[in-house]
């Protein structure tokens, strides 16, 4: 619309219905202003699924606002510092930021239970968590003082318990276990006498085929499938400590406040679509690829880990969780709100979605 | 812009930058053009949660083309046709419609299979068969002939198979059982012997509490709640015939294509995340009500029919699809597709939801 205010200057200046049009072309201007955002994403250039879900939310953005709402995608080749999300959306030098919470629990602890936690919930009932239990306006809380909003990025799916050399037959199996597993879960695992250890992905497969580590835990078939474990090691173990994964998007607080309200409302509904829509790609990818492994590599056997094993995994989370606790009445309050509500909705889910899937399975 | 317009007319008739500055002025007057939808929808006034969903949409598409799509919706008290929603969406009468697309199974046979089939998917497999598995395109073949263009509206989750007043322990007992059971699934147990009916729903507490009929099924917890079936009968059973029911978002074609592409990415998107939405919504409402089920009413039992009768079942469903295969190579192909589906994605949902669930209630 400049060019109609600078048309209008020309013809019309000094004349009482030149003001109404400058002012009338100057709030079309405002409504036409482009909003160019930058999002920094944890991931490699074009990785898969993680990678789609922030292109998935800039393309709803820009189509749903005719292009008003610009989103450029820095992926981790670019910016640097994959787990620097966090303070560069803070700090204003980048606007979003698409990554997982329990990435700043080293900073923030707190952020730790906005991805999944152990023996927690399954993807919507996390989802109804978040939205309908409670679960966004602690998010809320927590991020708040870093100048943050936090949503929903994508949910991977229930991820697997991982990649296993030798069959874990009793606790005693874990004692100086070497697994790659981040977190958390490497903490819980520690507790009980296992070696967690953090490699770089281009490493994880040589380092299995060559027992430097003697399991791993990745994500689920979804993502296994390209790092190849399923061809050198023969067992892979149900979930216990990921049961649904959700990433996040990150938004400047300041960036926020500035935007008009439709892009407000078209930001927040391209960030939940985003992220609705990956756990659906996440289920459609994980069953094409199972199938896939089933089919080419029909030696690899699935496991559950034994009783006593789940047994001594929950009560070395419980002890870490009651840790956290008292040390911390924010922890507490996100531990109780969650467990209160897998205590309501699990049962839930026992009569609907495991009744179905038991029945199904005979 | 009205005003911008005519104010130009009048101030600059003649000279060339009227001609531009008129152009520009008309191109905003398009942009800025408000449409007005209705939509029916099948419910009544404020009907929980599958109301939400409408109102939700409706919200969302406002706030996001900042009032330029304005959606009023009608419920059933309104146009009087609640199963006319169809008829009225496809000859222009209402812009949009909600409802199920198994309603239309007596005028258009393979609608039946767009919204949750006996021993089908769950809703998250069933939303990756109609996002990535072809789903979207077969429903569309389905309904372009008549004019309409389709879209998930919705997810009850999985429906539970009723409320009993008496024990089902073999095909015998199923034997003129009189059960409120519309539709595919009432067919499936005519077919074992059973005498399905169907009863206006104000009058179904009556029905069963006076022993009318012997059984019904309604949705799950999020609805059955408020229906009072759990006060008048013991035996809650699980679900086999609606593992995951998806409502509709239906759209007159013609409608459809006046809509500029913003205001249609827009209505695309408030559709499906409102479909979204509908499932999470549903999943905390069940499992709020199941609680409050199970506290209030502790001598309601949940049971599973025997393998005998869910054998029965099964091989029932399996003639019927057979004979509509039989009749329409669409039914043929929108059932392959969708038994191909379920063979990939349920292992999946073993070693995932199945294997989680069951580790987590021992």
């Amino acid at each position: 619309m400049s060019l109609i205010k600078q048309s209008l200057k020309r013809v019309l200046k000094g004349t009482a219905v030149a003001a109404a049009l400058m002012m009338a072309a100057t709030s079309v201007s405002a409504a036409e202003k482009v909003y160019r955002l930058k999002l920094a994403e944890t991931w490699g250039p074009n990785f898969p699924i993680f990678g789609d879900a922030t292109k998935n939310m800039a393309k709803m953005a820009e189509e749903m606002s005719n292009g008003r709402l610009q989103i450029r995608i820095d992926s981790a080749n670019k910016h640097k510092a994959p787990l620097g999300v966090f303070d560069m959306v803070k700090s204003g030098q980048y606007d979003l930021g698409h990554s997982a919470s329990y990435y700043w629990k080293g900073k923030v602890p707190n952020t730790l239970y906005f991805t999944s936690m152990p023996f927690g919930m399954l993807p919507t009932e996390q989802y109804a968590w978040f939205y309908y239990g409670g679960g966004m306006e602690l998010m809320e809380k927590v991020y708040a003082p870093h100048n943050l909003l936090s949503f929903p990025g994508g949910n991977t799916d229930t991820q697997m318990g991982g990649w296993f050399q030798k069959e874990i037959n009793s606790v005693e199996d874990l004692q100086g276990l070497k697994m790659r597993i981040p977190g958390f879960a490497g903490e819980i695992l520690a507790e009980l006498g296992a070696k967690p250890t953090n490699i770089a992905p281009g490493e994880l497969y040589t380092s299995l085929e060559r027992r430097t580590i003697d399991a791993l835990e990745w994500v689920g078939p979804s993502l296994d499938l390209r790092m190849g474990f399923h061809k050198i090691a023969p067992y892979y173990y149900t979930g216990w400590h990921e049961p649904g994964t959700e990433l996040q998007f990150l938004i400047n607080k300041r960036v926020w406040e500035r935007l008009p309200d439709d892009l407000k409302a078209i930001l927040q509904v391209a960030m939940k679509t985003a992220a609705y829509d990956m756990y659906t790609q996440s289920k459609h990818e994980s069953g094409k690829n199972w199938a896939s492994i089933q089919s080419e590599y029909p030696n690899v056997q699935v496991k559950d880990f034994p009783e006593e094993v789940m047994t001594a995994l929950r009560e070395a989370n419980d002890r870490l969780l009651k840790a956290h606790a008292e040390k911390d009445a924010m922890a507490k309050e996100i531990q109780q709100s969650q467990a209160d509500y897998i205590n309501q909705v699990r049962p839930w889910s026992n009569i609907s979605h495991r009744a179905y899937l038991n029945s199904q399975a005979q």
